[in-house]
């Protein structure tokens, strides 16, 4: 499991065994009602629209966690496109444990299919150029790892993991700086005295100006947030290949390829994470 | 902090210091290495899009369990109307422990604004009827509770929260009970004899004719998947308040007036949780 | 496992493992000091008092959580009734993990067979009536799932597993209300406009009068809370099948066929779960 | 609170979120739906039978846990005995917290309540003769350090706590050894090199000539095990004060005065936690 | 595996996950940016120091959490003297789950050796003397339980696991007692009659005529803190077996055998677990 | 209390917690039985060597875990020199919640301290170089994050603080690349293209030849593990500032001036964290 996924598994065992409390934390009376414990049955999991598959390995570890015994095949792959009615997989076995795990095996399914289907398209709306689309920290709480992972499903790069994975000096750090008279080259050169030097520093500016600062003071990585593309054009040049460039601040599907004529390296998309929509995705027993 | 929840807060700690670790976990690098320890500050969180906001005492707890020394005032509640550019409330203390809050607390608010706000437009198209909105349990793994809390601040309903609360008999159930010959009549028979007595028994249903067959098995609640406009009403009618009607199946936001129109009790959609986009909010340290 | 239990394994896992935790956090030194590690064993789980056997799954993954090399087998079945010097189950493997799991494993099984036991008898009381004997949310804390699941082996059926699955109005909402003026049909209307509606309305009566209220207000359950027999026989006579009927309040052993004839559908029982005595078992190494 | 347990509080605290997370995890339907959040009232905890009360503590820690601006006054110290009617605390503060912490303030409280209650009974049986009253490893899971408080509180002493803390071979041990042609005197000497020097070492005889066996092989404590009266009086006699003597094995209430008399040291007893019945308490909110 | 450590799994295992989670919690962006996912190869554990090895079954269970694919065969059992380019075992695989577990499994099997490695040093220089090497509580927090089995895995012998399974009075209980006027023999006199007496009593002195206060008020255990030599021999004598004799505070290796000439029966030596050096232990992958 | 450790303080309470059941999860039995739960006292810690304190705040969480009403007054901050007999800090409240928490606060204390002790050792050796003293990823397992800030408290900086913030390839890496004939540049080109763009890339290196590789491949930073001092000159020179140079292996506070004096910007020391001794430090109750 953890190989397809090529994600700590046991952390992930430990959001699955979560998800599962929440909904089977007082039992399925419905299936504890209707369904004989015995009686064994094939399901299928069917893809409902078009999109990219992220998160099947997921789904099996639900399933696996309600009921060890259950037979789960997956018939395609993460990172898949798929389309209606396409089969992504099989699971045998017990027909009450198979009901038990249906909602959560679907939530994380739907969810991280619908953020490697966004990442899908901002990466094709900007294919030939040489820009990344990378992801932010705009993740649903506790799910930021499985939720990254999707996004290098559907071609994406990832940012930050966390704080604690690479300096960015924003704006807010700025004005809590400058309280102190500290302006941006200096808070650059801060950081790099006392940050870990395995980092790479990376600011965020506002202004061909500031990303001129930035460069002189040594930035590995600039990110031009809310720029026009004007104004990005002209940091391109005057980087001139010195600093890794990132354009960011709201950059929709309609935008991104604009953006990324500019020459940036990296565009980083919030909405990848935070505004995705779900991929319609079911599960049906099979009649026998 | 509990009382404005009006949820377990015990359990949304939980979920809070879980989403901290994730972010904060190896410590915030960028901080460390450039904001004085001791420096006091205050900042504003700010809302950038009109919306309902949800949410607001979550991101009180995030700041207080990273800095229970800082000074949180909320300065709109839960389920206000809320435009660009309001100040949603106002922090107080060590900059350093503001800046290291900043991202999860705006996760979450982000989040559940958009999940109020989303139910509110559903709830706003369907004013003047008698039917109530209400969510599912398609939400993100490990949020549901406060999911499910924000749909409530938006003006919508709870539907169940789990497999423990509700019988709900699904067409995977009458696929399974099939197989030993049973029927949707036999199976509302049987779960009242073998669910817990204190529970709903509630029936999903493909056709008019199903629905009069879930009427006359007893059935408490019906829920309408997929059905046409004309459907839905001949149920309204041949029930006449013998039981409690549901309207279901990717409702969107166009279409869920007509549905309202036909006189169901309910109508569930599943977006309102999982295809929510995040409520844009920002946070901003104040100049001094 | 999951299947013999009917019940979400991964939570009875971590009761296991906490038990576990209890009882062997710093190791076993007896065991430790005299026997050696690669010594092989068999032993039994023997029954020495008569009873309903329940919680055998949860005995076999305190074993299986000990080591999981050991072999388990169960030779009686949950629910069956067991007499003085039945053999329940064989556990083969290594003697120092049996004796290392011997107490945890029978601490669970001892007291969910006392808690079957106990309800057994009451089923066995009220046999012939149509009352059926649920359990109360007076289980010991953090075994609930548990516990309601050996109420279930024993005959009986679940009242609500949490405050989350059903509304019931006891007596110190109305005194809240009261407050306010609000009385017991208000309080039912009120209730059905604000809670889920999924979920049952229940309320708890003192008197005939308030049992006609409270069928007058559409109340779905109502409960008689400490009434005499003759009263409750009005109220059955007055409901007419209008309403499911709970008889509830110390209702003990010798009293319960009394209630059961009276007509009312359920009869609750706390001393089920907060005062069963737990039943005698014992596990033996064999000789060799 | 620590202080008034004398046990470790932050244990405490976790057993009573995850009893919480039981019964409120889907939130309380009931008192959302009728209760003003802002309500504010005073309820008291009552005693319904006599007893010994013990646990008074964990539900203060229970109501704080709900809402920490609840003010909890303790009328009634543990260990104090109380009558029907007697007030055991006041609660102030919000209705709302109040209802949403009654059920499993009052699991812990009339459990461990049941317990002391229970203790002191054997305790005052015995009372005038050497003989202690303790309890064993008996215990509900996840409950024990809870348990073995309360019987103190009942003026019991605790044995064992758990597999690390005290030798004790017992029959299975024996047998284990006895394969190996390995005898009681034997085992006594092998714990003596092997197991950690700082503790006891306790054997379970069956018979008089054990007991000598033991008693010469330098046991520190002698576990008489379903001894009749008169050889309970021998080995007394015989062991004339070198070892601590323990008379175990379904020790009921009536037969405990006629072991004491024997001049034994400790009556262990199992029921005083496994069959304990809870000491029935309830909360009632004041009429206003 | 709970076998060859003698200890409880479970524990270990939340151990092993919680370390995984520090060093792998966002994953190994090495591994995944270069090693393909189904890379397979074979990798050893070699020691690079001579030492004692200890914890070769918790490496195993770190390279089992991570892959439960991976194939460990372990070539050397804990306790084993081992030498500069020693194979201690194999492990095959997917080479991405090696690299990721290699760290964690490393850490925690070079500081196991390292405390066993040590603790074989103070055995060794003890030998043919009566002295039993023990350790303390001076354990790195959370790793108790793994430390006190590498002090055994040494030769060396376990002292009190935690507060609960061992009375000591030591110099700070005397002089909280000594306010009320109650001196060393007046304390282990109260802490018969009120401790659980499963429990040894040990006495910490500091003097001669202390020692012979402790063994005339019946001390099970004699600590003698930073004693002269002189003094042990004295209290040696005057004990004459009656009670067991400890020494303790800061005993070095070059000062151990004259410790344990004296004739006492433990030494206790804190900086087997508190300042032991890692032994050098390093993992290599097969070149193909 | 977070302010001062300019960590995650809710992480350090979860290793706090779970360091405390370790120690009192069944109680301090000496405690209870010795000393009246009302007796309010003082006591001090105080240093018994030389050396850096670090983790005061640590210490005195553990005192606020066990007893919240503890008044405890921080004497001398971490980062100061202390000396014997110096006092550390002030703890005032009931004397058996100072008990209970002795031992593992002295735990924490002792052993951060020692960290930051052995890291201002090298920190002085090297100092007037431009070479920092950096850590490794060689903690004890779950003590990460404190070990990692007592080697900052000691004058140290920190490098990778786990897998997922750097890029570092090391030999084991390119063992397994190398199986597919992709060399040491090529390494660095993949790493490039497939890893966040956001992290630094490092290369470990084991000849001049290799580091003259590794830069031309545009490597961020080397690591010269093992290299010969005169190797290791050549090196910085090769380089000439175009990447951070890091030296790495074995390298004992008796060689860190001469490595430092070769020019490296870096030396890394994994005894700092994985075979530093404990500081010795005590607690002492005020004799009144």
């Amino acid at each position: 499991m953890a190989k397809s996924l090529e994600i700590g598994w046991n952390q992930v065992e430990q959001v699955v065994d979560s998800a599962l409390a929440e909904d089977l934390g007082s039992g399925d009376v419905t299936t504890e009602a209707l369904i004989p414990p015995n009686q064994e049955g094939e399901a299928y999991l069917y893809a409902k629209n078009e999109g990219v598959l992220a998160g099947i390995g997921v789904a099996t570890m639900v399933f696996h966690r309600v009921d060890s015994a259950l037979r789960v095949k997956e018939l395609v792959a993460d990172g898949s496109r798929v389309y209606p009615g396409d089969r992504l997989a099989a699971i045998e076995g017990k027909v009450a444990s198979i009901l038990r795990s249906e909602r959560t095996a679907l939530n994380f399914l739907q969810r991280l299919s619908g953020i490697a289907t966004e990442t899908a398209k901002y990466v094709e709306a900007s294919s030939g150029t040489k820009a990344l689309i990378t992801d932010t920290r705009k993740t649903a709480p506790g799910l930021r790892i499985l939720e990254k992972y999707a996004v290098r499903v559907g071609g994406g790069h990832n940012h930050r993991r966390n704080l604690g994975d690479g300096i960015l000096i924003k704006d807010n750090h700025l004005v809590a700086l400058g309280s102190s008279g500290v302006g941006l080259g200096e808070a650059i050169e801060k950081a790099r005295q006392h940050a870990p030097h395995t980092l790479k520093i990376e600011v965020e500016v506002e202004s061909v100006q500031q990303a001129q600062e930035a460069l002189s003071a040594g930035a590995d990585i600039i990110m031009l947030d809310n720029m026009s593309l004007e104004d990005m054009r002209q940091v391109v040049e005057l980087v001139g290949g010195r600093a890794v460039i990132e354009a960011s601040g709201r950059i929709t599907l309609d935008k991104v390829r604009a953006v990324a004529d500019t020459g940036v390296d990296l565009i980083s998309v919030g909405a990848l994470t935070h505004s995705a929509k779900a991929l319609d995705i079911s599960l049906e027993l099979e009649r026998k």
